[in-house]
């Protein structure tokens, strides 16, 4: 068995969602989860088909997004896995909708960070053992830092 | 730390499910989940009790699932690790039911393909880092293969 | 790549859920399900935010169990890593709640076991490929076992 | 404001289930949530569209089930209100999937008992008030009746 | 058909839910919900089966509490409602488990408040059509209003 | 008791959502869960306190929208009520998280049709007893009507 760690590649202002799947049905049901969630959203979609024809299945309201998702799960290579490209949204915003598709079994991360994705490979076919996930903690929050935090998510207008 | 892959043995017209849980209550809930579910649906369940007497701890309605499921996830070995075995119904059937199931924590891998479970050793015990589940994907989709797939959920009448 | 393995350090009658996340709303987030979960329950929380400052963000209403948690999140270094750690509860009382916040990815696990978390680092950061979650099966319940199993969660008033 | 009670007409082995939703999306979910929750299941979905063409919309599996979920929310009239009729299954098994449909509000009752739905009618339009879901209770469960109802739940495999 | 309204009669502390569920399995799935929620909380379970023998099915963990959801519910008198009384916990710890029960179709009300609840009565059975949930309004928070509900929230520890 | 019918007043191009909930945390955190759902809507937020001071509480992010909100369920008056009134976003984009908003406990209807709210009062107080959502269905689908709602979620691109 072989670990090796793939690095995602997405636009600076897009967020990723990567996930396990079954079932083919997974490509048409995250589409409809995705328009249903927030208006004027652009996203890719693509997962790994894992027998039969084997194919990077794909849908999306948006070109560049859906070549980026393809391109970032076929590299991943990982039976089932799927990914979310996101513009003009948050991951917040829809991902307890994917939670919920009744063919996502896990989330690995959710982010607009640079993601390595940690990959191990076997005669049969691979699978994603784990993700690394923007930085290492550099400190820890002292009471400015608290002030500060719960302060931005004021400023946003996300908490009153 | 040992990584080794363990290969799942069971039918080929059945799924697994494969998760972590907490808790010796699992047992009983999944079986109710899955009984209340599909009616006629054929099951067995297995999770890894971690502490105290550490059993393997297994309900069903299928004597040769529920064995299948109990060699399975002592194979494993994780602790609080959990499989289910389904005959006559699909996992997109009772995989939102199981994962809002109050003992479990995640989903690794919900399939009807092959799968390689990669799990850690440790002297402490053994942990699930990840499942190779089914063959890596061998092209991307074309126009007609997008045809062919919603033409086949359309047939098989899970799409309108 | 180098992976490594890190023991979770909790009081004996605590319990701890470990899980990923994305964005630092989380740690009010968390704080106000934990409240609203169980009243009296004493918890702390942790999060390793992955970007910007990337500082272990961190809530709870008890000194002790928040400063656990910051040590022991810290100590995993993955990026959006969370921790839960929990008295006078259980996991059981709180994870659909923790399941269901939208920021939430998965949960790697529940449990008052040791628990050891395996980390992969790279030159970028961290994450977390698994845990090992208290010890391996010894053995697979015989109908004895069963009947105690079920007594006990009727003793202890769970099942009726 | 007239207030009027209709009766629900379905076959004696059927079970019924009566809701409230929002747009034209309803008819294509709710035939998806169907028939992804129990292979096998018979089924026929009809709801009151309550603005423009104001058209029943139907679906389903069956066309004797659909055209009585037609018929019988066509007499309640209400706007947004929807009715499934379902054979060869329970709504145990589907009642959560349909909660969770995004375009659904409430669902007033899940029966296969006789049901009376309250209409209240205006210059407008009408609505659902309530139902009569069966019988007014004639007693209390003593000790041997409790014994009785665990059970029989045991007897049909519900609860172990 | 007669409307008429029942005052609920629990005691000041306490609180209610009141709500539709069908199948008698009810009664041990909303005990086992509250018995996974709260640890030491109290309540009494109550409801009205509706066909058959037609009897109040109750449980609960403080006989007061299942002698008082069944009186209640007995006096309601409409087929398939419920009701919970709890003690040393809120509705608030609770509600979300209880909307996921799959026999569960709907909440009428949650609340310590006084309660009428509004019943249908033909020769058939009886409904509830509504809840009178406490008093009107008697104004519109002004600024200071909005102020002492923040602070308040804050005081008891339930936002940050 | 008195029967009467509210008209609920709202601009023609927003939505409104209509439903019960219990405890004053509500409005801040139907806040949340609005601003975590659709980046760029709009709303405003209402409910009815129905014990101690007995005000009505809101919350929003315009100020026309939140006064709309305020209005119509002061004239509603009843108990533990509240309202959503939306633009530039739809219910479907945010009816699952207000469903799963722990202290909501039901939804009357969601929807951008003329509504009449019917309520009851009593000494006591007021309570929802049903909706007027649109209008009356005139007709029953014929096929060409079935391809013309399925063409129509397809040109919106709600469905593929």
């Amino acid at each position: 068995m072989e670990i090796k760690t793939i690095k995602l590649d997405f636009p600076e202002e897009a967020n990723v969602i990567l996930g396990q799947t079954h079932f083919i049905k997974t490509a048409e049901d995250l589409y409809e989860i995705m328009v249903s969630s927030v208006p004027g959203m652009k996203f890719g979609i693509a997962f790994n088909e894992a027998s039969g024809p084997c194919l990077v299945r794909a849908e999306g309201n948006d070109s560049k997004l859906k070549s980026l998702a393809i391109s970032n799960i076929k590299d991943i290579g990982a039976g089932h896995a799927f990914i979310v490209i996101i513009e003009n949204a948050f991951p917040i915003n829809v991902l307890n909708a994917i939670k919920q598709c009744p063919e996502v079994c896990c989330i690995f991360c959710a982010t607009a960070n640079p993601v390595e994705v940690i990959v191990a490979e076997t005669e049969q076919g691979r699978g994603i053992i784990g993700v690394i996930d923007g930085s290492i903690p550099r400190g820890i929050e002292k009471d400015e830092d608290v002030e500060k935090r719960k302060r931005f998510l004021r400023t946003i207008n996300y908490k009153l």
